[in-house]
């Protein structure tokens, strides 16, 4: 068990990385005298999987309230119903509220601990290795407004951030593939070793590991690492930028073409992991042609991903429409467009002012129409 | 001027208090380099007496949204449709909002400020006394659900509260009174000084000072020390317990008999600073039942509010009703009943374990049936 302190003041907090411990979280919790009452958030699909598991380990046993699963019940009008019930069950300002499931309840649920009753304690228990690597880790919450993805949310941090990797070998490939995008990216803004690791052990990362113990024993016990490495790349630019004020935007390495393409496809075509893993190598493109960065690194970075099973390329996508799409997302935000261009491997800047024509062309090398 | 700061490390900010200073908002803004764009919440009413005084202060006429008035449009439906109207505007993390009203406005133009992209910089600019010497202050924002009032928010500090007496001058008696009852509660809790200077002090403040000119300037010059001074004694409190944890509870002196009687009335009978005020004659009797306060003190306090113009009795309401509207609330907030009550002036302790029948015998003195 790995146990990664976020230092933040009176609002700091463990990230726990352990492997079969799902268990153990209702010991934890009466062991730091969390929660009066305790409430689970999380939807059905994950409740079948893995809420018996988790209320086994509390003596007096949580209420569960589930909402339906999907990004598009991530709204107000489904936080309203969380309100509805944790009000109907008299939950109060020393209950807690576990969020169980993967970054769409975590966003949600978190958004729901952060304004019942102007805040109450939650636990992130992250079941998909994107939102064990990424979502859980730095108290972003949040819904989606019909004009934009979670345009109403507060920075709110949990009391604890509870992971269990054996969950990773339940997970479908494509599932897993989304989470390692986030996790190729934290070798790339931060830490050179991780990226070679990464590169070392790639052959392993994938579903087939888990197919026999053997394999799958030894797999976990690497996921172990990686999810505590990647946890303590986000925990450090974490404690450096809470609010995401400035730092905290190199987190956005390969998000900016990687939302212009999401937002392009209506979120379908690719998941959030294949579209930043377009968008790195799209960044990283982008960083050689300003020659910010060796061609070698751009290389390696598209070897790696193409290892794991990433899309590296922009099968006929028009290059026109993601380079609009940007421009939609400036408007919306109100800002420039913000680019993380690697200059070489754990260390990335941030340029507002890379000309289009230089992200057309980046994005012509790769395949686009 | 006064300028009283709120110290609360990186969200410390300042209370202004002047008077006649509504149009010197916007240089204050532009001189801090406060938000790229600004958008004023108000209502129909307060927008026809002062918009026209804040926005000519800018350079760039800030864009203004309405909510309808009223504390029943304090929901979420209606925080929505502020959600829209910023992004309509392309309102980015980078736009201030100012909040222009009473205490409803600044409860939900706050909520929405500490929710809008994950929280944007907002002031108070509020318009009654009662909001002047109490809701601004603090950073408490929130909406109300149909179970419970206030029960979906956030703590979320402005980066100012600004405030302008001369708009006292404007209120109609009874929500002078009721800002009053509030006032009233910071020389008990806090300042026996403050007390005594109320009463001292109490047949000036009334609207008949503000009728003509001479009386009226006389007249702002007080309420300009009772607004800071009242300002000053929330602020330390808040100081010490931002997020309500435990000191902060001594605000909620004669709220807890105050509120009883504000649900048990549907809030139509009485306002908040009625309930209030009779809500601490309540506590100050119960208090010395316990043999916790002198009887002069509970005197003194029922004749300076009597003074005032405030309910001290309680004409012809049910017992037995207020005390099941106690026990409703302990069910709701899941907690005990608390008590906030004086041991002499600027001391209070709180209890929660008072007797319903010492309860049920302070409110037959007052009157009850």
């Amino acid at each position: 068990m790995a146990k990664i302190k976020v230092e933040l003041k009176d609002r700091s907090y463990d990230i726990i990385v352990g492997c079969d411990n799902l268990s153990e979280l209702g010991e934890l919790v009466r062991s730091e005298k969390w929660g009066r009452d305790v409430f689970i958030i999380t939807d059905p699909l994950v409740n079948d999987l893995y809420g018996d598991l988790v209320r086994k380990g509390f003596k007096t046993k949580p209420k569960t309230l589930e909402v339906p699963r999907g990004e598009r019940f991530k709204n107000l009008r489904v936080a309203e119903k969380l309100y509805d019930g944790l009000a109907r069950y008299g939950a109060h300002r020393d209950s807690l509220i576990i969020s169980l499931g993967g970054g769409v309840i975590g966003d949600l649920a978190g958004f729901v601990a952060a304004t019942y009753m102007r805040g109450i304690d939650y636990i992130q228990v992250p079941t998909t290795l994107l939102s064990q690597v990424d979502a859980s880790i730095g108290g972003k919450t949040g819904v989606n407004h019909p004009k934009c993805k979670n345009m109403i949310g507060a920075f709110y941090q949990p009391k604890a951030v509870f992971i269990d990797v054996s969950l990773i070998a339940t997970l479908p490939a494509r599932e897993l593939r989304t989470g390692l995008a986030e996790v190729v990216k934290y070798g790339v803004i931060e830490d050179a070793d991780f990226f070679k690791f990464l590169e070392a052990n790639a052959h392993h990362l994938n579903t087939k590991a888990f197919e026999n113990e053997d394999t799958k024993r030894a797999a976990l016990k690497l996921w172990q690492t990686i999810v505590s490495e990647s946890a303590k790349i986000k925990a450090k630019v974490v404690e450096k930028d809470e609010r995401e004020a400035g730092l905290r935007m190199i987190l956005n390495f390969g998000h900016t073409v990687g939302h212009a393409i999401e937002s392009l496809t209506r979120y379908r075509a690719y998941n959030h992991g294949e579209a930043v893993s377009i968008g790195m190598v799209a960044a990283a493109r982008i960083a050689s042609r300003l020659r910010l960065l060796e061609t070698d690194v751009v290389d390696r970075l598209k070897a790696l991903l193409d290892k794991l099973g990433l899309p590296t390329e922009i099968d006929s996508l028009p290059v026109d429409k993601i380079v609009a799409a940007l421009s939609i997302d400036k408007k919306v935000i109100g800002g420039k467009v913000n680019f993380v261009l690697p200059e070489k491997l754990a260390k990335v800047v941030i340029k507002d002012d890379v000309s289009l024509s230089v992200v057309k062309q980046a994005l012509n090398e790769m395949g686009g129409q």
